[in-house]
């Protein structure tokens, strides 16, 4: 149990609705594969607590970033098929092979490296190969997938076992791009040897059937993100984070409040200053502009976001409920990590992967 | 050193700058203490390294924002002299005692706490008093301190050492707010017991020698932040982030980058994606707008940022510069902190507290 004495803010991480928004996907989707994308420390929520309660379940392979994202992968879930997006970045194969990691291949000069590194040894796991369908970001774009696959001597020798892209617009399901994305990764993959091939993440999920193939992979649902831009959110929410009130402030004639004074208060006013600003990823977008809640009464934010603490105007909430010591909910029931992204011009990801180290965090929902 | 070989980006920190920045204040503020604010983990900045430095050059003050901080720095520098700035939160007075802590009193509530506290033992540590003189954010209200005076056995209990109060608009020299709010912080110190006084953070330093008082708190200057609006930066650089491209694509007809298809490629250009993303606080609303820099050329930020990757336009960088492997500074010479923060919309503060756990980190410029 964690010491409450001193923590600042508390976020409680629901482990368990993580593994139901796995469940529900993986019913959904039927007969492909359901991976389970746990990059960036499982977008922020600790992949250490997640990611053996989600093999645990039945997910069996996992996307992270980067080597040092699949090593700790490696240690968290030793029977894990990993994963690793960025791909070999030069000098690091030997790395993959130590820790039995599944380089996603991007690029020629990816595949040419990881080729000559398979050759030298018999230790190189089998790899995936990235098509470029319409990201320009990474991956194979089609005249470099040509020339691969004149050469079978060299695609023989990195194993591939999977395709994937990756679509660039899946949480708009009127884009036109969503089908034309989809018909290019399958008629690239017509010159490959048969295997799975992939292409949705959470929001393609949502797009339909023909876009499930062979293995999906979701992330921001599975972490209570809405997958789908302009409907109602269908995943269980996750994240709860509470903030412990410094102080209170009985304010009854008109001053401004907080950096630059870019707040004026008028009339009598209660004021909360809560102990979590944008150096805990309480983003300074926030400023005049976001809320929490206290029993279900939205608190605004007043005044700027500083780096160590956020006020609020608690004059609606009961004084017995607005006290020092108290908690307002920052991220919780009725106020959803992608209401406050909303709130603060950005997405429910940055939100979740901005979620600060001061935080004192509790991971609820699961059985050990 | 560090093996760069599965880095996906590069962050050093010039502990030596901090030094230098350090000092050239401590010789600005002459016969005032320069005390030194490394809460958020010096902002971002790794405390364990930068603490001690400071420490050893001189700094015996020390702040912080919250228990866990003080806890941390107690056990980095045993001999400093530590305000936590929150103050008890309620039931953590024994942290305090037991790390020796001088907890910053921002309330009658926190006074009254820390005096019935502080009769119980013979333990206790001396306090700081904060007045608030116009953030109304912590700190006593004027009617609070008239209250407390009016107890002289309250006030001798808690052994304060320092009166404190904060600028709302310090980094605006000619805001009335500052002058306004050191008159305020004097006669009210009045009524208290003779004791030295603060007021002073990075900006008010430069605000001129009337509010240096006892003490001065530079923390952002220290990291090499601009601590004057609009006019030349006097402080030394201390950050550099270098990301490592993992892929370089030649595109010579029309299309679009990233998601949401925000960025339209015309023409022949050469796009490079760098493993670097929001998740690693290169944040989300530098898309289109930031940039990089390859040997003294500015490299566009083209679509929008992810997670874990960022492309840039290298198309006016010599090929020989710009391939997988090749890092491109994202903050460092000519790109200051706080020129990527204004390209965020943000403040250098926010941009130095969000950088990425995923960094490799290089602290230089320390003999030990």
């Amino acid at each position: 149990m964690t010491d409450l004495s001193h923590a600042t803010a508390l976020l409680t991480i629901d482990v368990g609705a993580i593994v139901a928004n796995w469940r529900r996907l993986s019913l959904l989707v039927g007969a492909a594969e359901t991976a389970a994308v746990v990059k960036a420390d499982c977008y922020g929520l600790g992949m250490e607590h997640v990611a053996p309660a989600l093999f645990e379940a039945g997910a069996r392979s996992f996307f992270v970033a980067c080597v040092d994202e699949g090593i700790a992968l490696r240690r968290a879930v030793p029977g894990a098929v990993i994963f690793v997006l960025s791909g070999p970045l030069g000098g690091d194969e030997g790395e993959f092979a130590a820790h039995g990691l599944i380089p996603v291949l991007n690029s020629l000069a990816q595949i040419t490296g990881w080729a000559a590194f398979a050759k030298k040894g018999s230790g190189a796991p089998a790899a995936a190969l990235h098509i470029d369908t319409g990201m320009n970001r990474l991956g194979l774009a089609e005249a470099e997938l040509e020339r691969l696959t004149a050469k079978p001597e060299v695609l023989a020798s990195i194993r591939p076992i999977t395709v994937m892209s990756h679509l660039a617009c899946a949480d708009d399901s009127d884009s036109p791009m969503n089908a034309k994305q989809l018909v290019t990764l399958r008629r690239l993959s017509a010159a490959l040897p048969a295997m799975p091939q992939s292409i949705a993440a959470s929001a393609g999920i949502f797009l339909g059937r023909g876009f499930h193939l062979g293995m999906v992979r979701p992330g921001a649902a599975l972490y209570g993100l809405n997958p789908m831009q302009g409907r109602p959110n269908p995943m269980t929410q996750v994240v709860r984070l509470q903030g412990k009130i410094a102080q209170v402030r009985d304010v009854d004639s008109p001053m401004t409040v907080g950096y630059g004074a870019t707040h004026r208060v008028e009339g009598r006013r209660r004021l909360a200053t809560v102990v979590v600003g944008y150096a805990d990823g309480w983003f300074r977008s926030l400023s005049n502009r976001g809320h929490g809640m206290i029993g279900g009464v939205k608190v605004p934010v007043v005044g700027r976001v500083s780096m160590d603490l956020t006020t609020f105007d608690v004059t609606d909430v009961p004084v017995e409920q607005a006290h020092p010591g108290a908690l307002i909910d920052l991220i919780g029931p009725g106020h959803t990590v992608d209401d406050v992204a909303a709130e603060a011009g950005t997405i429910g990801y940055e939100v979740l992967t901005a979620l600060g180290r001061r935080y004192h965090r509790r991971w609820i929902g699961t059985e050990a």
